[in-house]
C-alpha cells in the first residue's frame, strides 16, 4: 500500500493545561493565561508539529468550582478567529451548543471563521447539560437528553441549508453586467420544523470548506446516533483500549449502516501524557502534579458526575459503590459511565480515584517515555481502537512542547504521522469530501 | 488651553467601499473582498492613520438587492477578532443586535474581543429593523419599535452587569494558597425581567476595558433617548452643517440632563469624501461613480426607504413627494426623515435623488482638494456640528488610502488630530473613564 494509513492528531488547549491543578504547577505561565499571544504561540507550536487542528471546548455558563482551578472559559468563535490570523494551515475546531444559540448566528459565525481561515473551521457540536447553564437563557432546567437531541438534529438540518443557501459560483462580480451576485444561486431555505422557522438564505457567499467539519463528542445511546449520521470527527474518552475498540468498532458499524464511509468518521480518543526521559522520571512527574491536587475541588466534581456527596467521606476508604444511583438521571452521562466502570473495575480508594480522574477528567493518562507513548499511540492506531488522538497535554505550553519534540518525531519515523501538510483547510487533513450544496445537488439532478 | 481638543476619526469598512456601485469601480480588488488579509490591511493602514477604530456594520439577514451591489455581511465579532490579531491600538467597533441574540451569549463574545485585543473592543448597539430579518429567528414581524428599545435596554442592564460580574481583583491565581478565583468577587447576576431571566456570573473575568465601549445610531425619538443615557458615541447622518449641530447640541444636552459629561458622548457624523488634486478633477471622480450606478437598484433601496414604489417613474421628473406617507411607520426612522428632508429642501428629480444617496445612503458626501475636505472637518468640529466623523471612503482601499495620505496630515499640521496614538485602548483613544464594577461599587459603598 503505497498511502499508508496516518494518524490525525489534535491539540485539546485548555488555558493552563488538562490537569486540574496545572495552573499550580510552577512552570505554566499564570500571567499569560488571558492573552492572545500565549494561544497564537501554542497553536503555531501546533502547527510546527503539523497537527490536524487544535480545539476550543466551551459551555456557556460560569463553570462550578472556580475557586480553585482556572476553568475560565475562552469563547471558541472570537478567540479562534484570532487564532487564525497567526496560522496557516492547521485546523480550527471550537465547542457550540445548539441548545442555547439560534441557527441563523450560529451559522454566520461559523461561516465567517471558515472564510478568514481559508478553510480550517470545525464545529464541535454540543447540546450542553453542564451546570446551570439554562439559566442564564430564561430556563429553569436544561431540555430533556432526547428533546436537546431533536432540537441538535433539527438545528444541523437548518444550519446545512444556510450554509449550503449560496451555490459555490453564486458570486459572480461582474463589473461589465452590473451583477454581483446571480440570484437564481441564492437560495430563502424556507425552514419550518418544530424547534426553527428560518428564512434564509445566509448573508454571506459558501465558505471554502463549504460547512465547517463536523466534531461531535456525546458517546451515549442519542449521542452514538447522532454522531454516526453527522460526525466527520468524535472527540471520546476511554480508558482502556478494549472499551476504545468498542466503541470505534460501533460508531463505525453504524456509520456504514448509513451509507457513510467508515473513513469519513475519525475516532479521536483523549490521551494525556507525562513524558520524561525514563519511566521513572515521568511518574515522579505525575506524581508531582497528583501533589497540587486539592481534594475540595476533586471531591466536588466527582460528587456532581456521580450525583454522590463525597465530600465527607474517608479519602483512604474504597469509594462508597453503592451510593450510586445507575439507574438515575445522570447514568445517560458517558462520563457517568466511564467512572462508574473505573470503579467496578478497580476498586480504587476515593482517593485513587480522585487522582485517576485528575489528569483529563476522564480521559486516558499514561505516564512514560517517549517511546513508550508513541508505543501506546500506535498500538490503539493499528487495533482498531483510535484513527488518531485528542492530544490534551496536563500543563500548557511546556506539556505540549515534550508531546511535539519528543513523541511527534517518533511518529513520523515510523511513518505513521505526516512530515509535512499536503493541504491547508481541515477537510483536506482529516481526507474528508467538499460537501456539494444540497441546492446546487438539486439543480444537477432536475437538469 | 494646553490640551487642544482632538478629533475623533473611525473608519467604517464595507467591503468595496460605501458607494453603492463601488464594486463596478476597475480599483477596487474584487476577488480580495473575502480574504482576511485585505481587511487586516485596511485596518493597518487606518492604525497607521492613527485612527480611533474601525467600525464593522452587521445586520442578520441577508440584504435585499444582493444581485447589485457587494452587499453581503462580515460578522463583526468574528473578523474584528481576526483583524485584532494584526493590530496593536486601533479600537474595533462592532455592530451586534439586542433584538436577535441572547445577552449571554453576546457579552460573553465582546468580553471576549475586549481581552483578546487588550481592550480595543466597541459594541455599536442596534435594534435591527432591516428587511426580512425575523425571518430568520421564527418570527413573522419586527417586533415594534418601541419593544425593540425596551429590550435593548433591558438588554444593557443584563449586558452590564455581567461585564461588571466579577470584579477586577476576583481572579487571583494563588498557587500557594490553591485559590485561582476569589469567588467572593464573582456575582451571579439573577436577572429577572421582562425580556430576560439570566443567572450569571459570566464565564470568563472583567476584560480590560471593564465592559466594550457603547456606540449607538438611533435619530428617533426613542434612539436619542437611549443613545443620550447610554452611548459613548454616536454614528450619525446629516446633510448639512446646521442639521448636524441641532443633532449634536440636542443630544448633548439629554447627555447632560441625564447627569453625564457631555465630553463622554462623541458624536461622529458619517463622511464620505471624493478627493482630488484639485475641485474639477474631485468633481469628475463622483461622477465617474454616479455612472456605474444601477438605476433598478437604486430606486428599489429608495422604495424600500420611502414605502413608495418608484420603479415606474421618470428617472429626470422631479421626485413625487405627494406619494410620501409622512405620518407612516417608515416615518420613525431617521433615514426616512433625512431623505424627505432632501426632496422638501432641494426638490430633486429622481435622477438627483439616488445619485446623492448612493454615495453613502444619505450621509454626507462631498468631492473637492484634501484642504477642502480638511476645512470642512475643521469647520463641523469647531461649528458644534461634530466631535470626529465616521469616515466613508467611496471605494478602498484606494479611497481611504487618499484620506489618509492627503487629509490625516492636514488635519495634524493643523493641530485637530493626533500625531502618535497616547493609548492603547478604546477608551484612552475617545478620552473615557473604565467603569468600576457595580458590584465593586456596591462593596465599596458598604464598607
Amino acid at each position: 500500500m503505497s498511502a499508508r494509513r496516518q494518524l490525525s492528531l489534535n491539540l485539546f488547549v485548555y488555558p493552563a493545561g488538562h490537569h486540574e491543578a496545572a495552573w499550580r504547577y510552577p512552570q505554566t505561565g499564570l500571567d499569560t493565561l488571558q492573552d492572545l499571544g500565549y494561544y497564537q504561540a501554542l497553536a503555531q507550536r501546533a502547527e510546527q508539529a503539523t497537527f490536524d487542528a487544535i480545539f476550543l471546548a466551551d459551555s456557556p455558563v460560569l463553570p462550578e468550582n472556580i475557586r480553585y482551578a482556572a476553568r475560565f472559559r475562552l469563547e471558541p468563535l472570537t478567540w479562534l478567529s484570532a487564532i487564525a490570523a497567526a496560522t496557516s494551515h492547521i485546523g480550527l475546531i471550537g465547542t457550540a451548543t445548539t441548545t442555547y444559540t439560534e441557527p441563523y448566528n450560529l451559522a454566520r459565525q461559523f461561516a465567517a471563521l471558515d472564510h478568514l481561515s481559508g478553510g480550517r473551521a470545525g464545529w464541535n457540536i454540543v447540546t450542553t447539560h453542564e451546570g446551570k447553564s439554562p439559566l442564564n437563557f430564561g430556563l429553569d432546567a436544561h431540555p430533556e437528553h432526547g428533546d436537546r437531541y431533536a432540537r441538535a438534529t433539527e438545528f444541523l438540518d437548518v444550519a446545512g441549508k444556510l450554509w449550503d443557501s449560496w451555490e459555490d459560483d453564486a458570486l459572480l462580480a461582474d463589473r461589465a453586467s452590473g451583477v454581483f451576485a446571480d440570484t437564481a444561486k441564492i437560495h430563502p431555505i424556507r425552514h419550518v420544523g418544530k424547534y426553527f422557522r428560518v428564512g434564509g438564505a445566509l448573508s454571506t457567499s459558501r465558505s471554502p470548506q463549504g460547512r465547517p467539519v463536523y466534531v461531535q463528542a456525546g458517546s451515549s445511546e442519542e449521542g452514538r446516533s447522532f454522531a454516526a449520521r453527522f460526525a466527520e470527527a468524535i472527540f471520546t474518552a476511554h480508558q482502556t483500549l478494549d472499551g476504545a475498540r468498542q466503541f470505534y468498532t460501533d460508531i463505525k458499524r453504524r456509520a456504514v449502516a448509513l451509507g457513510r464511509s467508515a473513513e469519513h468518521i475519525k475516532v479521536l480518543p483523549g490521551i494525556s501524557a507525562f513524558i520524561g526521559s525514563t519511566e521513572v522520571e515521568a511518574r515522579r512527574l505525575e506524581e508531582a502534579f497528583d501533589e497540587l491536587i486539592q481534594p475540595e475541588f476533586s471531591l466536588a466534581e466527582l460528587s456532581a458526575r456521580l450525583g454522590v456527596d463525597f465530600s465527607r467521606h474517608d479519602l483512604d476508604a474504597p469509594v462508597a459503590a453503592e451510593l450510586i444511583d445507575r439507574q438515575g438521571k445522570l447514568a445517560s452521562y458517558s462520563r457517568f459511565k466511564l467512572i462508574v466502570d473505573i470503579i467496578d473495575r478497580e476498586r480504587p480508594t476515593l482517593r485513587q480515584l480522585i487522582r485517576r480522574l485528575a489528569g483529563a477528567r476522564g480521559h486516558f493518562v499514561l505516564a512514560g517515555t517517549p517511546e513508550r507513548i508513541a508505543d501506546e499511540i500506535q498500538r490503539w492506531f493499528e487495533q482498531g481502537a483510535a484513527d488518531g488522538f485528542n492530544v490534551m497535554p496536563p500543563w500548557m505550553p511546556g506539556g505540549f512542547e515534550l508531546f511535539a519534540d519528543e513523541v511527534v518525531p517518533i511518529l513520523r519515523r515510523r511513518g505513521l504521522f505526516r512530515e509535512r501538510y499536503a493541504h491547508r483547510t481541515l477537510r483536506g487533513h482529516y481526507g474528508l469530501p467538499r460537501p456539494e450544496s444540497q441546492y446546487a445537488q438539486a439543480r444537477r439532478q432536475t437538469a
